[in-house]
């Protein structure tokens, strides 16, 4: 580990996206998911899962009222567990002193004050802010007198308080109101939330640690980790990062912290190895090597290990960030960035299993792998990072949402038959069509929190130099000691692979560090008199700027035809369509039934036309192929076997659509890897 | 329906097998699978699951003699639910008044018993006739003033009898009493569990029935209904031939009867169609057209249905029939007559899914298939039924069976990673090796009774007619009238496809129907001088027969790929290798890992060898192919993914086994689909 490549987030404050497609995207969230995400945690979005969020938060303030107005003499209710989901009796009815719906309700505000602060640094609006500080109004108040606050324990019973850390995402909650709190505090310079976040991370610090008489425990689903890094780095108080790196440092140590809270799990008599495989705390995490578990925790963990790392610059934890890294992109990443093969246990499975057809590759998942991708680039600008982090984002991030921002997928396929979605209950995860709002509604908040703060996965900077990861049209403001830079970026991404990059950087000793797609196998770089250099992916570039420069990058954006290792079954013999970043599928609108009948030509005789999906401009391909004839047989055409005979084929146009546009004109057939006739 | 096609199975006491082959296959019955099953009936082997069969029968026995002793004043148990599986608290202390185990437990003994009685048959040995009479003791000892005779609710409260058809196998149980009370008749001539099968039917039929006060229910899992016909079939009393049509005739109607039993489901709110297709009572049977549901209960019912069409010639339920073997041999039958391709619910799925790895394909659910198979002969004989039998049969029944005898599989994949099903929960129920015994033993007894009673499926008569379905070794007689006919059949079946036949028949009129197999696309008869006709897939021999006249049929044995329709997409651009009616697959073992890499060359250069796997004489094949080289990728060696080239292949010989061999030779991959090189 190096600290002179170290690099941070350009803060959103000092960019402006201005790019088409990443301002559209964002553009949706503002204009739809925040505002629907708000109808959702107030529970008025007719015929969507209610989030009873708000109601809870409201329930426990008016426990908090009533305790202080009745002084002492207030008694918590005593725990009792009700189940992972609390439903109410009556819907209708809810009773103003309870507590619905999933334990972890509460991060639904958290996600959704993350999103608007991003998006305010973007696009102020005072109305939503107006209501963002209302909901924060009512979040703090349920706040109790020692800093804890999480609605779940609140309504439940404390005495319950952190005796089941490995199921009930009490600490993922805390996790996500800090990441929550930082946000809207660096957007607006309001503090009223970040305070109470502290007030809850002292409270936690208090409560967890090596040192006798406090728990030993760390959190079941990991988010902790990186969240206090970010307070930490924000506040500059070391007990936030110490916190975070008990968590990370405990995790894993034997005996098991779990056994104590689960002694069941130790009756069902798994290998020792085996447990806790899902929460990734098999093993001390110096250790792991392998991504195991459930892969939304996992990648929430690996991301946090990372920024301890890079802030402790502990070498081994660094090490353990790298295996993981190479683990996952080498061996469990589908070709669209998505990751977890199975719904069981939304998890990873072992080495080149990727199945199409039953994949889970949940959008929380990639997103998680963006979130790990960007950690890794601040300790070390290598463009295998920014390279997966720019897969995951075009295809298996995007794919999550519908185009008119009102739909989402949880689960990411690769190839659908909805015959099979609605009848093959071992598919029943995977849905043709998006649905509108989950009672588990991880994924469209969380696809809030990284489309509105996109410009910082494009972009980091260290003392003088500014890395492009992703070539988003943007203007940028970089501060050189007392000098200011303004750079100006240009970018059909992901259509055209030209960027045009404007400077005015006279005497501030601004040196530019332009990530080299891995999908180009050359590029040029016109108009530039600099010196330059490549390294890990990267074109460095140096010179005394003058007035304003500018110079154009030609990323030559060929369709290509991607194989998988020959060790993933069920892709031999097959091929993805890519063109520059974006994967591309074929779907049955098209190209009518049956996908797996048609064939590409090796010879990858392919047009380029300028197209629209449901009115998003994307470009279209079109490829060379050949459909498959069923054969045929004499006599019996019914029979379901027949002796082979030479197939026939009939040339068939395949029409490609970018993977993440899929599923948004109904149901149909979609299949992202083909055969090849070669 | 013609009446004079009719046939009906040949009488075991009236066949000698003398087939190499089957008579192997019977005789690991005889001597490893009977005797094993004894001692697990008795819960007296050691590392496997306790069957505790014998001990419910004993324990019901032992009530009924306190009940006698005390007169009167025996009060009954009141029934409460322990679930559906029983379990000890200490499994070496079990309680003397307990039932324990699955609640259908009782069909252990019932099966065992079935395959004895046909093995004595066979093989007389009194020896095993005294175990079988004195088990027969303790068993009737259980039965009831009443009639009644299943140890669950006897030892659990007779109060609950038939309040739970749907889920508790208490009519499965009656059903396999009656079949195995029928076998152990016919074998020895005693009539002891005959007449307490007699008496249990009794009771049925007088609890069930559309007339008023009765129930009616019928059974959630089929198999009572072709019990029934076997009943009156030996007895020639109506009452069981009613009882059996009125449970055919019953089913599905609205409103549905397990409405009544579990309004549990009425509120989950399926809608009305969804309902009772696992049990196939979501329609009443004659307006079937698909398989669904449980595919080993399906196939029981519709062999039922079968039966009870052919006795009332009812041509309505004979096409729902029809309709049904179609639906499931041109749409949802794996290339080795393995069918049920989920192991959620054990059951069918929609027409074309047949995944290759994670089949279910159970063991029952193909011998079930064989007994449908045969009961669509016996009413019509049309080779189709009898392909599909043999199908079964040489493939996924016998691959249940360890070469060995002493090991059994539930479920008949057809694609193998063993790393899949040790770490991969949807592929938990795939086992890569067979296993000793299960705690719900279906399989290993139903093989048993079976492959004991295989002549009955080989041979069907009428009147003046042998139909030789199965060309299976064996000595038969038939008679005509008052005159009796000798046949005598020779083959070295399934590794050669020449059968010398040897008829002494001097003025008996006796006619034989020959199957011409589906595999042969052409045959020869030598030796015959009389009359030939081909029908239906028979070719139909006449004359005055002479002393003894012999003549001989060859099929010749060509080694096929066979496709499957294109609309099966687990296996397009695949191909399975058969040799006459035999699958044959890949494994590791003998072609090294990743057999996904393997391409067979179209050309087929195959060649045919005597060999051996474990000792088992088998013919092996060597078929020329590739093997697909990975990809070198200049640089990045690890990338999961790369642009496509031209893959370079080198030469390989596939070596292929008969899939029913596989998995004797410890752990390894296995694959029955291969690509093919076209």
């Amino acid at each position: 580990m190096d600290k002179h490549n170290y690099s941070t987030p350009v803060s959103l404050k000092n960019i402006q996206v201005t790019d088409t497609f990443w301002k559209g995207e964002m553009e949706l969230v503002r204009k739809e998911v925040i505002p629907y995400q708000w109808d959702a945690l107030n529970d008025r979005v007719e015929g969507a899962a209610p989030s009873f969020c708000m109601h809870n938060f409201k329930a426990a303030g008016k426990l908090n009222r009533e305790k202080k107005e009745k002084g002492n003499t207030f008694i918590a209710p005593k725990y009792t567990f009700r189940g992972f989901e609390v439903l109410p009796e009556d819907p209708k009815q809810l009773k103003d002193d309870e507590f619905y719906g999933f334990v972890f309700q509460d991060s639904d505000f958290s996600k959704w004050i993350e999103a608007v602060g991003y998006s305010l640094t973007q696009h102020p609006d005072p109305e939503l802010e107006k209501i963002a500080d209302g909901a924060i109004d009512i979040v703090c108040a349920a706040q109790q007198d020692d800093g804890y606050l999480d609605t779940y324990y609140i309504l439940s019973g404390r005495d319950a308080t952190f005796t089941n850390l490995k199921d009930h995402h009490e600490l993922y909650c805390f996790g996500h109101l800090i990441e929550g709190a930082v946000a809207y505090f660096q957007a607006t310079g309001k503090d009223k939330l970040l305070k109470a976040a502290e007030r809850f991370a002292d409270y936690v610090a208090a409560n967890f640690g090596t040192e006798e008489g406090k728990l030993h425990g760390y959190p079941g689903h990991e988010i902790a980790e990186m969240a206090l890094v970010r307070l930490y780095e924000l506040t500059g108080k070391e007990k936030y990062l110490n916190l975070a790196r008990y968590f990370v440092d405990e995790r894993g140590k034997r005996p098991y912290y779990f056994d104590q809270e689960h002694p069941e799990e130790v009756k069902k008599g798994h290998e020792d190895e085996l447990r806790y495989f899902y929460n990734q705390a098999h093993l001390p995490v110096r250790k792991q090597d392998e991504a195991f578990g459930h892969s939304v925790r996992a990648v929430y963990l690996y991301s946090g290990m990372a920024d301890v790392a890079r802030l402790t610059g502990d070498e081994t934890l660094y090490g353990a960030c790298r295996r993981l890294w190479d683990n996952i992109t080498e061996k469990k990443m589908y070709v669209t960035g998505g990751i977890g093969s199975t719904h069981l246990g939304e998890a990873f499975t072992y080495a080149y299993d990727l199945p199409n057809d039953t994949a889970y590759a949940e959008t929380c998942a990639s997103i998680g792998l963006v979130f790990f991708a960007r950690r890794m680039l601040e300790i070390a600008p290598e463009a295998r990072y920014a390279n997966v982090m720019e897969r995951a984002l075009y295809n298996g991030v995007l794919s999550g949402m519908a185009l008119d921002g009102k739909s989402f997928f949880y689960v990411n396929p690769l190839e659908v038959l909805p015959e099979a979605c609605h009848k093959d209950e071992r598919k029943f995860h995977v849905k043709p069509v998006r649905q509108k709002w989950f009672g588990c509604a991880c994924c469209p908040p969380n696809l809030a929190r990284l489309l509105s703060s996109i410009g910082s996965y494009a972009y980091t900077e260290n003392e003088d130099t500014l890395f492009l990861h992703l070539y988003m049209g943007s203007t940028l403001e970089k501060k050189i000691g007392e000098k200011t830079a303004d750079i100006r970026v240009e970018s059909n991404f992901p259509w055209e692979g030209d960027v045009k990059i404007t400077i005015r950087a006279k005497d501030t000793g601004l040196k530019l560090a332009l990530r080299i797609p891995d999908w180009c196998s050359r590029y040029e770089l016109d108009g530039f008199t600099g010196g330059t250099e490549e390294k890990d992916g990267y074109l460095y570039l140096q010179k005394d700027w003058g007035e304003e420069e500018e110079f154009t990058l030609h990323f030559p954006m060929e369709v290509r035809m991607i194989a998988a290792k020959e060790a993933v079954r069920e892709d031999i013999g097959k091929v993805a369509v890519m063109r520059g970043p974006v994967v591309y599928c074929l779907e049955e609108t098209d190209n009518g039934k049956d996908l797996q009948k048609l064939l590409i030509d090796p010879e990858l005789n392919v047009t380029v036309s300028d197209g629209n999906i449901c009115g998003t401009p994307v470009k279209k391909l079109t490829a060379a192929g050949f459909r498959q004839l069923d054969t045929h047989i004499e006599k019996e055409s019914e029979a379901l076997y027949h002796v082979w005979k030479k197939p026939e084929f009939e040339k068939a146009e395949l029409s490609y659509i970018p993977y993440y546009t899929w599923a948004n004109r109904g149901e149909n057939e979609m299949q992202v890897w083909t055969r090849v006739r070669d």
